[in-house]
């Protein structure tokens, strides 16, 4: 089974509207066992809707189109269906109580404009709106699916799950899917690749390995196609160990949760440790902070930090020596040293970590580069440091930073390292 | 002149990713005058790239490929093109050069792999890529353009900003393009498009006013096509003071730097004042000294941060009153006044703001809601609170109250509130 997305509307083309719909659908689509082969995005002219619907049907079983469904002119696209499909529109009773109560809930009246909404082509099964006047539709066309819904994300989420999902497995034997992660950091995508060569080569066919990678971090999947979802389960238990086997320096999380980001990982590894932690800034400005308290229920280990951009805070909030400063420079082993231990008595921690670098542009020298950053991991009483060599712009360099600190953190609280 | 945008990677396909390229390019395009017609996500494999590159080769005058262009296995673009247009892959020196280069700064060594990446098509002339190994490629195909680039967002931006747009310059001759922005922050969308309803409907028919919203702010583009530049340059100016006067209570710049962010324009505010800031921050975690610290040259200005999550920091390093958190809680307008005075008088800087809320998911109560969130600014002869009351998920209040804050305290420092 699989599909193509369409999604309508000019304020894509402009780049004024990034798609995040199509990314929604593709994920719940790719969950039920249906391929989404591709995505597109179209004017919202009469012409480009019939292009692409057109050449979607010769490709794919299912069409789902977002957006052109609301009451002004330039929202065009049930018009446009109706003509693809020669058929005509009609009133549609059930769609005009949905929009007039609506309006009663809102305390207003509906307009012509709104009312024509109840309109629909003779050959759709309108979709329950709960959330909004425009309803989705959905058409048969000699054994395909096409699904029209409006653009609205919440509105079309509503209609996806509650009315879509139900007629999609009336209508097909949908396959079982399984998915498992394994999180990596500190390792770009082409050295991982080298590493798993050979496990990629024999990979079952019905599997699947994808390589999902951000600043510092990859993000492997594996997905496995099949009918018996405890056979698939059992064939992922066994290749994710294996990827894990193949790079056990660098994988920091195995298992099913998509979202387990190295901030949540080093989150876990705290609460299992009972402890807590602090950090003591310069170069990311409180990006570490940022990340550690993004994470729901981080104040059960997160108590603060200090970011000490400027020396006089370095030396009068942490403690760090003049004399080192003047003697190493902020960025070197001794300051952060300095910066981590001042962290660990000033914010009463059992962990912290302290970072100094050249963020840039500006700031560089030749020996000390931008991209050049002084990591140090402390507890109360063992301390490590770590100097790094990052490339790419200001935010990326802050970025990276705060990824890989955190993966070395986390590695040091586990006593990984 | 017509563009067509093509992204490739099962990642997309698979929801896993959202595709914010091609939103960067339609909005780099558009602004160059370009139009875009279609934007289509197509998987890694060779049938599907080769028959939307055909697709779109028909209908567009120049077609932007991104994704791909990695040193793995399901990295086809590059082969699958050269084989497109019958050409081979043939070695380029200058980017074997690069790859070397970069491998030297990273201080590891290119495997064959990575060298590889400096095989390309023999027709393609390459675009240098400063951040990356994989080089971007142009093509003059019978007088289209095809051009692939990388899918890493900060490697496809440089390569699009420095390598292409000069390049398209030279091929045609482009219209006369302006545009001005004028930057609100505290406001919807939709309550701005009342207050602009009379302006938008009196616009010259070759001006676009267009919405561009983010957290707590709205970014407006007038885009003004025409022949004669300078005659496009005065229009704006009056157009742009007219919405300035429509919103004078929420505008915090008018001009045309696209990239103002509300911290960009803080540090503006800050320099023209010649004074220093600092942060003290509870359920931020941070946030608002990373964003102010994401400017480049923000260490004129800014000294440093407290990050006092938990109630002991807010004592031991701020000076928090304990009777104070026992009485009013944490989050309340006396804790941030506290929280205020004791950053200026620690960090020792001519303004600060405080901020300490509940950004959820738990830890509301009927009393104070999640999004409930007290800031205070303050000079060193003045005080100002505000209670903000912010809906959305945890990130989203997060990243709200960092934008809204940044904007009070723009205001406070000039004066202007």
């Amino acid at each position: 089974m699989n599909a193509i997305i369409i999604t309508i509307g000019d304020e894509i083309l402009y780049g004024q509207t990034i798609d995040t719909n199509s990314a929604w659908l593709a994920r719940e689509l790719n969950s039920l066992g249906i391929d989404v082969i591709e995505i597109r995005s179209v004017s919202d002219r009469k012409d480009s809707i019939e292009n692409a619907l057109k050449e979607a049907l010769d490709r794919a079983d299912m069409v789902f189109l977002t957006g052109g469904l609301g009451p002004t002119n330039d929202d065009i696209t049930k018009k446009t269906l109706a003509q693809f499909f020669g058929k005509n529109l009609v009133h549609n009773k059930s769609v005009e109580e949905n929009i007039q109560k609506l309006f009663r809930q809102w305390g207003r009246k509906a307009s012509p404009a709104n009312l024509s909404q109840a309109e629909i082509p003779e050959n759709a099964t309108p979709l329950h709106n709960p959330l909004g006047t425009a309803p989705g539709m959905w058409f048969d066309i000699n054994g395909k699916i096409v699904v029209s819904m409006p653009g609205v994300p919440h509105e079309m989420q509503a209609i996806f799950s509650n009315e879509v999902v139900p007629l999609l497995k009336k209508k097909w034997t949908l396959p079982a899917l399984s998915h498992r992660f394994v999180m990596t950091a500190g390792m770009g995508e082409s050295q991982i690749a080298e590493r798993l060569q050979r496990f990629e080569k024999n990979l079952p066919e019905n599997v699947r390995l994808a390589y999902l990678p951000s600043l510092g971090m990859v993000k492997l999947r594996l997905t496995a196609k099949g009918s018996d979802k405890a056979k698939l389960e059992s064939l992922l238990d066994r290749l994710s160990k294996e990827v894990m086997s193949a790079l056990p320096d660098i994988v920091y999380y195995k298992g099913d949760d998509e979202s387990m980001s190295i901030s949540k990982a080093l989150g876990l590894a705290l609460l299992k440790k009972n402890a807590t932690l602090g950090t003591a800034e310069s170069c990311t400005g409180g990006k570490i902070a940022s990340d550690i308290t993004s994470i729901p229920g981080a104040s059960l280990y997160f108590k603060g930090s200090v970011v000490s951009y400027s020396n006089e805070i370095k030396m009068k909030v942490l403690g760090v020596k003049q004399e080192t400063l003047e003697k190493e420079g902020a960025v070197s082993e001794e300051t952060v040293k300095e910066m981590v231990r001042g962290a660990i008595q000033l914010l009463n921690v059992d962990y912290a970590v302290a970072v100094s670098g050249i963020a840039g542009p500006t700031g560089g020298t030749p020996d000390k580069p931008v991209g050049t950053v002084w990591t140090a991991i402390a507890s109360k009483d063992r301390i490590k440091t770590k100097l790094l060599h990052l490339s790419g712009g200001r935010l990326q360099i802050i970025r990276l930073t705060s990824n890989l600190s955190q993966a070395i953190l986390r590695k040091f609280i586990l006593n990984e390292d």
